[in-house]
C-alpha cells in the first residue's frame, strides 16, 4: 500500500491519529404496496420529529462551538423540514398510490428538489442541497437507520469520509476529533469554509483515501501542505510534532499580535493593511488586526450590475468601508476596468495587447463623467472617514493634473450643493508603470501619496504579461530590474516628501518583508490573512540590518544571487 | 478651377514651370487583309529598325546622365525586342492568316506577354512589363505615329502625364525639364525610382490632374510635401522660390558632409550609422555617408522562405553586408520574432499580449539550435569584416550569460572545423525594457555593448502599443520616464566601460539629436535618408550647450515642457 497521499489544505493545521471511516449506509426504498396507510403516515411524522430533535441538538452544538450566527444555517434546515406543502404532498403519494412512507418521501424529495433547482432565485436554487441533507436524514430515521453519532467519538480520531456535509461537520466533537480527511471538495466547500471556522485541519479532494483505508489505521495529516502519512514511523511522528508545536506556537503569537501595531525593534512604525474587493472583505481585516486598507478595488462595483453604478450606490458602498475602518485610512482606487478586466455593458474595443491599451485611468479621463461621478462619491464618503483616492495605470503628469483639475470641480460642485466633504481629500497615485517609478520625485511634488503595484509594475519592467504560461518563468519580481524600479519609486517619494504604500501581491510575500522594510517602505498592504506573518517580521527586524540587506542585494546580478542573500538574511534574522 | 491638388512627394524638390501634358496617341489597328505579304514583313522588320535606333539613342543618353548601371535596363530591352522565336511567331501570323505587320505584332506579343506572366520565375514575369514598353514603341513605329520626344522640350518644362514608363523618364531633358507630375504610382514605382536617381522632382497619385489641365499652365510642384499649385500668384511664386533655394543650399551642404565624419564643434566623435533589412540596403547607406550599421534586422531573412533560413543562407547575407561595409562596423541582430512578427512556417501559440509574449532571445533560449545556427553564421561572417552580434529583448544577465555560453559553443565548434573567425567578436544587447535601463550599469558588466531600441522602450515605460489606434497620442518618446530610462542607458554604459547607440526611431528625429549627444549617445543609427541631417547638427554642436540643455530637460515635468526647451535650443543653435 501506497503510505503517502496528496490531498487539498483546506484547514491549516498539523494532526496524528486514528481513521475514524465515515462511510454512509447504503438507503434501501421498499417500493411495494402499503399494509396500512394510517402507519405509513405515522412513521413519516415520527420520523420527522426525529429529524427535527437531531436537528435542534445540531443547532444548539453548534451555537455553542461557533456561536448563533452559523447555528442559524440549522433554523432554515428545520424550516424546510416542517414545510407543509411538502409535507401535504407526501402524504397525498402515500393516499393516492398507496405506497410505503420512506418512498413517497423520497418521491416527494426529487420532486420538490428538481421544482427548486430550476428556479431563477439563487439563494432557493441553493435550498435544494440543504433539502438533499435532511430528507436523508428523515429516509434513514423512517427506515430505523441509525445515523452515525459524529461527536461521540474516541479520543484523536480523524474523520475520514468520502465527503462531509455541514451538519456532519458541525456535529464534529472538537475534544476528540483532531482532522478530517474527505476524497472530494475542495477549499470553497462549505465544509472546508466550516473548518477554518472550527479551527480543525482538513484535507479534502484526495480522490480515493476512503476505498485506501480499513478504519482504525494511524495516519499523520499535514494540513498545512496537504500530505497525508499512514502508519508512520516514530521518527515521522516526531517531525510532524514538532511542525505540528511550531504551527501552534506561530498561532498563539499571530494572534497576541492582532491589536498591536507593527513597529520595527529600532522603533519604526509601518502600516499593515488589508487590500478588499467590497464592503464584507472589512470583517476580515478587522480581524486580521491591519490598521487601514491600502487598496479597496472598486471595479467590482463596477462590474457586478449591468449599468454603471450610481453616485449613491457608490456612496453606499464607500460609505459602508469608510465607516467600519474609521480613523484608519482607506484606499480607494478608481475604476480599473480594461486590460483583462471588462465589463458587459459598456464596448471596449479589441485590442491585440489590451495590457498595453486603453484602460483604467486612459477610459477615466476620456470619459470624464465616469470619473466625475466616483469622485462625487468618493469625497461624499469622506466625510465618514479617512478616505485616500488613488489612480491607477498614470504614466504622465499631466495625467495628474488633469485628475486634479476634476477632482476641484467635483469639490466645487458640493460646496454649492451644500453636501460635506473632507476639504483635505489625498489624491495619490499607483506606481505601475515604468515610467513614475523612473520620475518618481518629480511626480511626488505633484500628488499626495504612491502605492506601488507590483502586479503590473513586474510585468511592464519586464514585458512579460503575467498570464501568459509559456513565460511564467520570466515573471519574477525578485528580477533586480524589478527590484530598483521599487527602490526608485520608494526613494523618489521620500524625496518628494510623501509617504510610499505597496498593495501589489509582493507586499504580502513574507520573504520579501525585510528588503521591503529596508528600502524604506511605509506600509504594506495585502490580503488580510497575510498581515499577522508580516507583522510579526517588521517587529522582528531592525531597520539598520535590514538597509545592509538592500545594499548587499541592490548590487547582485541575478534574482537567484538576490533569493540567496535575502533567505540567509531571514534566517539569521527572522529565524527562517 | 481648384487651384490646388496634392499628390504623393515621389522625389524631393521645388519647381516652378510651365505644363507640357504628355497624353499618348490612341493606337488604331488596322484588322482589313495584308494587301502584300512581303510588304507586311518589310514593316515589320522596318519598325523593329527603327525601334532599335531609338532605344540606342536612350541608352546613349541614360549612360551619359545616369551611369552605364541604369543604361543596362536597355540593353535588356534590345535583347527582348530582336528575340528570334517572337519574331518568328509574328511573321508566321502574316503568312498564315494573312493579315497586316501591326495586328500579327500586337496579337504575337498578347499571346507572348500572357505566357511570360505564367511563369514560375519571378524576373521572367518582370519582363512582360518590359516587353509591353517596347512592343508600344514599335507598333507607333509600324503605324508611322511620330513618339513624343521628352527630350527636346523648352526651358522649365513640367511634364504632366497619366503614367511615365522607364524609358520616357529616362528620356527627360534635365536641362529643360524641371518635374514631373502624374495621376498615378506610388513612390515605389519605377519611374518614382529613377525620378530619385535623376534628382528631378516629382509628385505621382494625384488622380487626375491629366483631365484637370490642357497643358501650357504655370504651376508650382512641391514635391517635398506632394502639393501643387495651378496658376499661382505671385506673392505663392515668391515664397515657392525661396522653400527651392532653401532646399538646393541644404541639399548641397549634405553632399559636402558625405564623406566627413560626424565630429561636433568641441571635438566630439559620433557613429552615424544606418539600419538596414537586408543586403540590398547597403548602398543607401553608403550613399548617404553612414560609417557603419547599428541594426542590421534578420528577421527578413526568417519571413522570406516557407523554413528557417540555412546556416549557408544566413552566412551568405551577414558576409555580403559585411563585406560591403568593412572596415566599418556592422550590428547584427539575431532573430527578433514573435510580438507583431510572426513566421508562417513556425507554429507561434495565440497568446493574449503578444507584445508582453514569447518572443525573440525568449523563443531562441527555448530554441537554442534557432540561436546556434544563426551565431555560427554570424561568427562565419566575422571573418569578412567587423561583426557585433546583438541579443534583442533581454530582461535579465541570466539570459546575456546563457546566450554567451551558446556563442562559445559555437566558436568551439568552428575551431574544431577548422573554420575561421573573429576571436574577438562582440557580443551586445538591445536596451529596450525597462529592466535594462535600470540596472544598466550591471548589464554593461556583462556584454560587450548596448543599442537603444526607442521603440520597445517607449512602448514598455508608457505600458503603451504603439499600433493601438485609441491610445496613439500616449506614445510619446519625450515623455520624461522614457527620455530618462534612455538617460539611464547611456549612463550605466558608461559606468560599465562600453559604448551604446540608439537604433530605435528616435536616433533619426533631428529635433531629438542635441538632446541625445548631450546625453552622450556614442552613435547614432537610423534610415539610410536621416544621415546627413543628424550630422549636420551634430557638426553644429557644442558638447557644454547640449549637456547644459539636458540638465534643464530633465528637470522638467511634462514632454509639452520639454518639447519647448529642446525647440528653443535648436532654433537658437541649429538654426531651426
Amino acid at each position: 500500500m501506497e503510505r503517502f497521499l496528496k490531498g487539498i489544505d483546506a484547514s491549516p493545521g498539523v494532526a496524528i491519529g486514528k481513521v475514524f471511516l465515515y462511510k454512509e449506509v447504503e438507503l434501501y426504498i421498499d417500493k411495494g404496496e402499503a399494509e396500512n396507510i394510517e402507519v405509513e403516515k405515522e412513521r413519516l411524522i415520527e420520523g420527522r420529529e426525529k429529524t427535527k430533535t437531531q436537528l435542534l441538538g445540531i443547532r444548539e452544538k453548534t451555537a455553542q462551538k461557533l456561536g448563533e450566527d452559523k447555528a442559524a444555517i440549522f433554523d432554515g434546515h428545520i424550516t424546510l423540514l416542517e414545510d407543509e406543502d411538502l409535507f401535504d404532498e407526501v402524504v397525498e403519494l402515500i393516499e393516492d398510490e398507496n405506497i410505503k412512507a420512506e418512498n413517497a418521501l423520497d418521491q416527494g424529495i426529487s420532486g420538490y428538489c428538481d421544482m427548486l433547482a430550476n428556479l431563477e432565485d439563487e439563494y432557493l436554487r441553493e435550498r435544494a442541497a440543504d433539502l438533499k441533507d435532511i430528507a436523508k436524514r428523515w429516509l434513514y430515521n423512517i427506515s430505523g437507520i441509525e445515523v452515525v453519532d459524529l461527536s461521540t467519538l474516541p479520543k484523536d480520531s480523524i474523520v475520514v469520509a468520502r465527503d462531509l456535509t455541514p451538519s456532519d461537520t458541525a456535529q464534529l466533537d472538537l475534544e476528540n476529533v483532531v482532522a478530517f480527511v474527505t476524497d472530494i471538495g475542495g477549499k470553497t466547500a462549505h465544509s472546508s469554509i466550516m473548518a477554518r471556522s472550527l479551527e480543525i485541519p482538513a484535507v479534502v479532494g484526495t480522490g480515493n483515501i476512503t476505498e485506501i483505508l480499513k478504519g482504525g489505521e494511524e495516519i499523520i495529516v499535514d494540513a498545512l501542505t496537504g500530505d497525508i502519512v499512514i502508519n508512520p514511523t516514530e521518527e515521522e511522528k516526531d517531525i510532524y510534532r514538532a511542525k505540528r508545536q511550531g504551527y501552534i506556537d506561530e498561532k498563539e503569537l499571530l494572534k497576541q499580535l492582532k491589536d498591536k501595531e507593527a513597529v520595527s525593534k529600532d522603533g519604526t512604525v509601518v502600516g499593515t493593511w488589508g487590500n478588499i474587493g467590497s464592503p464584507k472583505d472589512v470583517t476580515g481585516v478587522l480581524k486580521n488586526g491591519a490598521n487601514g486598507i491600502g487598496l479597496y478595488r472598486t471595479e467590482f462595483l463596477f462590474m457586478a450590475k449591468d449599468r454603471f453604478p450610481s453616485e449613491d450606490e457608490q456612496f453606499e458602498a464607500y460609505k459602508a468601508v469608510v465607516e467600519s475602518m474609521a480613523p484608519h485610512p482607506v484606499t480607494i482606487r478608481t475604476m480599473d476596468i480594461g486590460g483583462d478586466k471588462s465589463l458587459p455593458y459598456m464596448e471596449l474595443p479589441h485590442e491585440e495587447n489590451p495590457f498595453l491599451g486603453w484602460r483604467a485611468l486612459r477610459i477615466c479621463l476620456d470619459r470624464t463623467e465616469i470619473l466625475k461621478t466616483q469622485f462625487r462619491a468618493l469625497l461624499r464618503a469622506s466625510a465618514f472617514g479617512y478616505v485616500k483616492i488613488m489612480l491607477p495605470m498614470v504614466i504622465s503628469i499631466e495625467e495628474c493634473r488633469k485628475a486634479r483639475i476634476l477632482l476641484e470641480e467635483c469639490k466645487e460642485e458640493l460646496r454649492d450643493e451644500g453636501v460635506k466633504f473632507d476639504e483635505n481629500v489625498q489624491l495619490g497615485i499607483m506606481v505601475e508603470t515604468p515610467a513614475v517609478a523612473f520620475r518618481a520625485k518629480y511626480f511626488a511634488k505633484e500628488v499626495d501619496f504612491f502605492s506601488i503595484g507590483t502586479n503590473d509594475l513586474t510585468q511592464y519592467t519586464l514585458a512579460v504579461d503575467r498570464g501568459n504560461e509559456r513565460i511564467s518563468k520570466l515573471y519574477d519580481t525578485y528580477n533586480p530590474g524589478v527590484l530598483a524600479a521599487i527602490k526608485a519609486a520608494i526613494d523618489g517619494a521620500h524625496q518628494g516628501g510623501i509617504s510610499i504604500s505597496m498593495c501589489g501581491e509582493f507586499a504580502g510575500d513574507d520573504r520579501a518583508t525585510a528588503l521591503l522594510f529596508g528600502m524604506g517602505l511605509d506600509a504594506f498592504s495585502m490580503s488580510a490573512i497575510s498581515v499577522p506573518r508580516v507583522k510579526k517580521n517588521i517587529m522582528n527586524l531592525d531597520k539598520v540590518d535590514a538597509v545592509g540587506l538592500v545594499d548587499r542585494v541592490m548590487e547582485m546580478a541575478t534574482s537567484e544571487e538576490v533569493l540567496a542573500e535575502i533567505d540567509k538574511f531571514n534566517k539569521e534574522y527572522l529565524g527562517k
